[in-house]
């Protein structure tokens, strides 16, 4: 009998979110400090057009076009010129996808072929070097500075005649660090210059705090042809189970990237994009004002972790709703997690999922729960890490 | 500047379906006999089940279980206990997908490393064929016999060390065959003896005809530890656009077809999985009741070929909605698709797409349409070919 799992799939890291999951479910009244997810529902106007559609519009039943409906791509194609400076007039197609991690992947498969190179930032976020490894490719791992902001100079030393794009994410997950107009220009200027891609993933675009500003690499003059840009509805839009993303991308790729969603979707669901539609014309006027609640939050969070003095140091989580904690301690950090959970009831993520070795990191996100249950959640946590450091 | 495209994707086959849909788009009144869809919508469950959902249930905006959501994987399991015949005690697991093709893209990259060779009977369907490539895997074609029946001899004789699955699709899509119990049998056998797969593509299980009946490898004997079945909502529910299949997978790879999933789509849009639990509860007499209507459409269909006298050969097509007609003529099939859809306003699909290189073929797809509409499209079809042949 030979080996009844592929090698590839064996060696891909198994995700820990469903794994803290079940140690959360495992002990009642534990408060989730883990999955990044945000607590507020979609704007009202996607239920009301959905149980229309479902009742009065055929084609929610039927098979749509690969890359997206037409009013769908016409919505996203206004958004990103007016929000993202973005112009589509220089050779780019918009692809809708089940989610950005579809769009990821399909990324990877379009551009990269087997034992390709992929540079990922650490800390990374665990589903692109899972992606990288399941398409046969090579995650090629480059640190971030003690910011966890990016250090051009190691992504350059990291090059080699494989490397066929650099991953950026910003705001980012895990770290909350927003990267700034000017890295994220080096970054996209050395792809250029090299004649590979830029992936941008920019999921938590709207997600920025005390003035810091989101920006996107797809606006810069002359990035048209190299430049790859995620976007996901999943937290701006509180739509997580609809699975509703898009990216835009270099035409050259179009038809690639159309295969591969054929073969792995056909097309996005067409209620999910209907749903798409309806919130993208409510429009973002709307997600700035539930991430302001986020704001207050994040202050919390902060105020809390500064109770423990120098026994965590946070870099500056500016984006996102995540922050990335040092902990100085000998313990390893899912030894830290597990007890967390079970002696304290607070669950977050250990950061060796997130690739960050060295030391030991925890990630608190705190976009899923109302300011009172954070405030709670962090109030154990501090107790926690009081007793365990 | 490098190749700016993965040679993977550039060696991939362009699916056709777009390809003759714009054709059809380009002729204004052109009847298709193309693409493989049902004509009739969901069963009115499917609506009233999701319009209370969106409005009330917040779990359509939350992530759900990479495998599906418990109440989806019961009625399923239940379902493939009662109809498909299979004893879910034996160490097997469901996953929930996005579709049937998303299905065999999780079996081949949980089974399959780069350079593994899956086995595809031809004509096969392209998306398979497509889904092997991008995995970095390679697709060895072994002919089926004249009547598209499995020559078990040719299977055997295609085994290298490299081989991990062989694929069936029973109802066969494009060419119609339903493979009887006892070559499924030998297939799965054989699969069995030689440590690796046998992928099941069951998604026109209901679509039989002249008193045929559909076996499910998955129920026999032993065939627990081998076994991936496939199975699709789109075609028997009229649910395509909600993009809805399962698999039914030994347990072992259940933790490896979980990491590609949640990389791929982190869970199935909840928005579908409550529509197909809404079609499920409704259950397979109504898709049963849909299917009758195909008997005389399908009769309607071999009679019009039957006036072409030995111009054309149909082996029997006792399953799915599709007859893969052999042509005799010196023309190729694309040139023959063109002139039938310019010429004559009538759209079907070149064998060469299955991977037919040898003679002609076309594939008939006659569920899409009504009675009337495939009536009048196969007249056109009768007489262009009178004329091109």
């Amino acid at each position: 009998m030979k080996n009844q799992v592929s090698q590839r799939m064996i060696d891909v890291q198994a995700p820990m979110i469903p794994i803290v999951g079940e140690w959360v479910a495992q002990h009642p009244g534990a408060i989730s400090l883990g999955q990044g997810v945000v607590h507020y529902p979609p704007p009202p106007a996607v239920a009301a057009n959905i149980a229309d559609a479902v009742d009065k519009n055929p084609r929610v039943n039927q098979y749509g076009l690969v890359r997206g409906l037409d009013d769908l791509q016409a919505v996203i194609r206004e958004k990103v010129t007016a929000e993202n400076g973005m112009d589509l007039g220089g050779g780019q197609s918009i692809v809708v996808t089940a989610g950005a991690n579809m769009g990821f992947l399909n990324a990877v498969l379009a551009i990269a072929d087997v034992d390709d190179e992929i540079i990922l930032l650490s800390p990374y976020y665990f589903n692109h070097e899972m992606a990288i490894d399941i398409a046969g490719c090579r995650p090629v791992i480059v640190p971030t500075d003690e910011q966890y902001q990016i250090d051009i100079g190691a992504i350059e030393a990291a090059f080699t005649p494989r490397t066929r794009a650099v991953v950026t994410i910003s705001p980012n997950n895990p770290t909350g660090a927003v990267y700034p107009q000017e890295s994220l220009t080096a970054v996209n200027q050395l792809c250029g210059q090299r004649g590979i891609y830029h992936i941008s993933d920019e999921a938590y675009e709207y997600f920025v705090y005390r003035g810091t500003r989101h920006f996107s690499s797809g606006s810069l003059a002359d990035s048209h042809d190299h430049t790859i840009s995620l976007y996901s509805l999943s937290k701006a839009y509180g739509m997580a189970g609809w699975r509703m993303g898009y990216m835009v991308v270099p035409s050259q790729l179009e038809t690639a990237i159309k295969k591969i969603q054929d073969t792995n979707l056909i097309c996005p669901p067409i209620v999910s994009q209907l749903a798409a539609l309806a919130a993208l014309n409510v429009g973002s006027a709307w997600v700035r004002e539930q991430v302001a609640s986020f704001r207050e939050v994040r202050e919390l969070v902060l105020a809390e972790l500064g109770r423990l003095g120098d026994r965590c140091q946070v870099p500056q989580p500016d984006g996102a709703f995540y922050a990335l904690v040092k902990v100085k301690t000998t313990l390893d950090d899912m030894t830290l997690v597990e007890s967390l959970i079970r002696d304290f009831g607070v669950a977050v993520m250990p950061g060796n999922t997130f690739g960050v070795s060295a030391g030991c990191s925890l990630r608190i996100a705190y976009g899923a729960l109302e300011r009172q249950s954070v405030a709670e959640g962090m109030g154990r946590l501090v107790r926690g890490l009081e007793r365990l450091l």
